[in-house]
């Protein structure tokens, strides 16, 4: 009864509406105009316009045939003014974009082929710790492969009880978890070792976002399996695209909080993270995380690939090689106001930027805007989670001297993120083949009198 | 020195690596093939290929003229295997779209007019707590504006001590905050208050999103303002848009943790959102969360605009309206499984859905699979914010017979999401103007013996 009795208002009030509408249309004075001038603000007068949502629930049925994903953000010209004309229509189906008015890109690191390369995350715009998927940093050694996520399977082999192949559909049905962690790729600032060379901050730092994942523990992978057998120790993990990206992940590591990953933010991985399904390395260095992961085998010793004998290494002034260098140690930039932006004059600034360990959370931040001589503690922006980029803000008074800004995490291990001069020291710089990874020093950005900001080295 | 060296081995490795190339494109059998074969996974043989990457820092100039924003998703042939082929190429400027294979996508609920409208979010695909942006929930009442960001000022005005207009480059010199919280349309559910209506989890609870929100305080811009004036205690906070949005807000509420977000999820506020500039309210309901806001007025009483007399009251059974329900209750649903999916047979399942409370944080979330009879506590994924989406999961064993789910959210005020049965008997259903907004009910969802889910009533 009372349903009937809804019902019978809603279409009272749709065929009100209707015939108010009718009249309305007509009437230039209105602001149902046809012409379409909107109601003016502050208005008390009764109006049936949003009546109409009442009576939805009768003639509803969602068209996924229209609207594009990902469209090429609508391109709509800009009125003097919004509010004297009605807006674009909300689309039946839709998938939508940012403002046609945003520009911020990734950028690639112009390497000899574009499949074998590397674009970095613009962190100069970025706000909060989420990093837009459509801005997420990309490794890739032979280019995006193309994975029709029906076809894809993961095979499960060596020292496990029983080897099993799972399809996708398969992995999705065990229980998942969702965790928000960064990833930064080893190579991250590898031009910075002996002299400023990147102008900005999305090129010295950008090769690390943060996204939401989600995926299944790859603990209940191998379980599924029958668990590994004794002795086992190591797994290879393996991509499905062009260069076969191959690591060497050791079991406990793999038991303690791998995942294998299909959601990023919510929705499916994006291709370029490896679709339809990546490992998670949680704080390990990015080419850990294989993409579009298709085989793992369980081993008692690491395979010694190409790409952690001739690759991925970190050669020490000594000659050796420090083999197996997986944790991202504790970081930190500020990425704003940092180089190639220009002060407006003295005054406030936010000093802000990203502070993340591979150890753990973030315990703190400090920020000097006199090359190192006094640190302050920065505020750190809730909430702070293990490996996963923390924000961290400080208030700035810039009397119009020059001054030069750099900021310094301390991890929960009480790990102290170093200046480049104690990382040279322990390191070296010897050569392509030594120091290119982990770069993880202190920043530093020079702000001129005029208020130009640029990278410098200082320590 | 060290970096003379560096350099000329930068050089050395490329010219090797061009050489190496040069004969091994035409080397059918070799993985560099022009023809595109990829080496073998799990291979040991040295080669160069990502040895381009060290040469990439002298030649490296991001190129921004290329690639389209938020482009319509690359449509790429997938091969039988792509381990045998190069991916595609990546860009030299790129804002990256989803897969072209995913398909999901927000639907309207069909108004009498596409800009007095909403669109849903596909809960049911949803992973995680993090909406992705172009699948947030929709609601506008004059479609969406458009704003050149470069022209749009706040204007704060009335009882505050001086009144002040603020560019979109003045708003953002501010310190900002970032937070994590969810946006529920009141109108959530509107459709199921005597009867199932819709047959989704996007079509009966969709109209909620997740994001992290960057902005000012809007005590920050109101201290800017010089304060407000002895008496003040609400403010009016009006849209650019074609509607001229405009709801009243307490003052107290407005110092407490009111904010104007410019960013979501780690960029720019996207146009259907608000951009360049709206209000959030957190935990309020989702139309005080004024998009495209351009002014802001001070006063001593509410200001009884068309969106808070004829609109967005509850009318109760007594027929006097409850003014100001601002606060969404607390609330869940089960994403999955439910309505239209179809259970692939007996066995395991996770359940798995979204729990939430406008008044903090979620404190627990039961589970029932037998229509309320017994309830089991949800594992709940960390991290629990406050006013935040909360992702709840329970393994179940379905045994293949006819089974109702439900999902009761418990939030840390220990308010216990009601069943639909006490919420009528509390607000009544008295027709359209009645009990339209504020359905927080318990969601029923039953599992037919061959495993096809629907939309219950079962209370």
């Amino acid at each position: 009864m009372a349903d009937t009795k809804q019902r019978a208002g809603v279409e009272e009030l749709l065929a009100r509406e209707e015939a108010f509408l009718a009249v309305e249309r007509r009437n230039p004075a209105s602001p149902y105009f046809a012409g379409g001038l909107a109601p003016r603000a502050g208005r008390r007068r009764f109006m049936l316009g949003s009546m109409a949502a009442l009576g939805a629930a009768t003639a509803f049925a969602p068209n996924r045939s229209r609207g594009a994903e990902g469209a090429s953000p609508p391109q709509h010209e800009a009125p003097p003014d919004a509010s004297k004309v009605q807006g674009y229509p909300l689309e039946d189906a839709s998938y939508g974009s940012r403002s046609q008015f945003e520009k911020e890109m990734r950028a690639r690191f112009k390497t000899a082929t574009p499949q074998s390369s590397w674009t970095m995350t613009p962190l100069e715009s970025g706000m909060g710790i989420i990093t837009p998927s459509g801005l997420h940093f990309e490794r890739s050694h032979a280019g995006t492969a193309v994975i029709d996520p029906a076809k894809h399977s993961l095979y499960v082999h060596g020292m496990v009880k029983g080897a099993k192949k799972f399809s996708m559909r398969d992995v999705k049905r065990f229980p998942s978890v969702s965790r928000i962690h960064f990833i930064e790729c080893s190579g991250n600032g590898l031009t910075e070792w002996t002299k400023p060379t990147m102008k900005t901050v999305q090129m010295t730092h950008g090769l690390t976002s943060t996204s939401e994942w989600t995926g299944v523990p790859l603990s209940t992978i191998l379980a599924e399996c029958g668990g590994v057998r004794g002795g086992a120790k190591w797994l290879l993990v393996e991509g499905g695209d062009g260069a076969a990206m191959t690591r060497s992940i050791p079991l406990a590591k793999a038991m303690k909080d791998c995942m294998l990953a299909y959601g990023q933010n919510g929705e499916a991985i994006r291709p370029e993270q490896g679709y339809p399904l990546r490992l998670l390395v949680p704080g390990y260095e990015g080419n850990t995380h294989i993409k579009w992961v298709r085989r793992i085998e369980v081993a008692d010793a690491p395979f010694m690939t190409r790409e952690e004998t001739s690759k991925y290494t970190d050669i020490r002034p000594d000659g050796k090689a420090v083999q197996f260098s997986f944790e991202m140690e504790a970081k930190s930039v500020i990425t704003s106001p940092s180089g190639e932006m220009m002060l407006e004059g003295p005054g406030f600034y936010e000093i802000t930027g990203l502070a993340w360990s591979g150890r753990g959370a973030v315990k703190r931040v400090d920020v000097s805007t006199d090359g190192g001589r006094t640190w302050r503690q920065a505020a750190l922006q809730g909430p702070v989670l293990p490996i996963c980029h923390a924000r961290f803000r400080m208030p700035w008074q810039w009397d119009g001297r020059e001054a030069i800004l750099q900021s310094r995490c301390v991890d929960e291990t009480g790990y102290v993120q170093p200046t480049l001069g104690q990382l040279v020291a322990l390191r070296g710089t010897n050569g392509p083949l030594g120091s290119i990874y982990h770069l993880n020093a202190i920043q530093s950005w020079l702000v001129a009198d005029d208020g130009k900001v640029s990278n410098v080295h200082h320590y």
